[in-house]
């Protein structure tokens, strides 16, 4: 296989389109980030990265909550649009249809029609150069029904969750294959 | 849509099941993580979570150096096997008939096979509790030809890059759809 060398450049993928809730009490707010990522897992910590003058960095750092809400390649317009407008203009809540729901947090909403959400308590911030890494501990995870199997697992291919990479939208399909399936072939 | 409310756990995908090259210069291994994220864009860095017990842990730490290769759907069992034997035990290259190659580090290598490649330096190394976090900043970034398209850019159909979310592995297909679409369309 024969490959170009290419600018240092971020070709990581498939991740998660993501998109995170915040808040502050009053106001709620969406962005949607592709820079999202699980760093450690007991205890349960996911990070993601934030620009400093997003209007929901400060929500963040202030309310020290976010939310991580998954959702489906049919909702990759709302994702889309949570990920390019600002909420210090509109109110994405309002303006893509979507649910602000209070789940254990005092800030941050989850929201509603995502399949998947998780709730984190900022742990640690860095700042890493233009963006701002906040580390959080996942402190509540919900799966919707409509998305569950009848082990209790998600069902990927009903939530058929939306993927990123490199400025594009992917679609996901399980190939029903769990890990460590070659080594129990093996044995 | 009700959601079912779980204890706290990592839920996040599709996450890139991505196959990392380490070494020493004398040997060289692999370990397939899913726990890998964007964690800054400028500089472009990295961060990949690794147990301290795991063989590639060291590796990496003593280098200061790792690779980030996205694997296709195609090698899900080269990426499963990678990910679950131990290469205190196993050459992973000779088992699974993959070809380490030498690009601008001194110890780390690339898989030539994957479609798509990272080569990093590691910045900042945290230890958050059960993983050890490396954040490592692109230097050079490498696509196979046969999966880029006309601009240069990722053929995101010929390439399949593979997912993974909760213990399933996923396959990913283009949406044709890019970051900022709906904006554009407002315009």
């Amino acid at each position: 296989m024969k490959k170009n060398k290419l600018p240092a450049q971020l070709l990581l993928g498939p991740v998660p389109a993501a998109m995170i809730g915040c808040g502050n009490g009053d106001i709620n707010n969406i962005i949607t980030l592709a820079w999202v990522g699980v760093v450690n897992s007991n205890p349960p910590l996911l990070s993601i990265a934030v620009r400093p003058g997003r209007y929901s960095h400060d929500l963040i750092r202030n309310s020290g909550e976010f939310t991580v809400n998954l959702p489906s390649v049919e909702q990759v317009a709302e994702a889309d649009g949570c990920g390019t407008l600002s909420g210090r203009d509109t109110n994405k809540f309002e303006r893509y249809g979507l649910t602000a729901v209070r789940g254990t947090l005092s800030c941050a909403p989850l929201i509603e029609e995502c399949p998947v959400s998780m709730e984190c308590l900022v742990e640690q911030t860095l700042s890493l150069g233009s963006h701002t890494l906040f580390i959080g501990r996942v402190v509540a995870s919900y799966v919707a029904e409509n998305v569950t199997d009848a082990r209790g697992k998600i069902d990927f291919e009903k939530s058929g969750l939306l993927g990123f990479c490199s400025g594009n939208y992917l679609e996901t399909v399980p190939l029903n294959l769990t890990l460590g399936y070659t080594l129990k072939k093996d044995d």
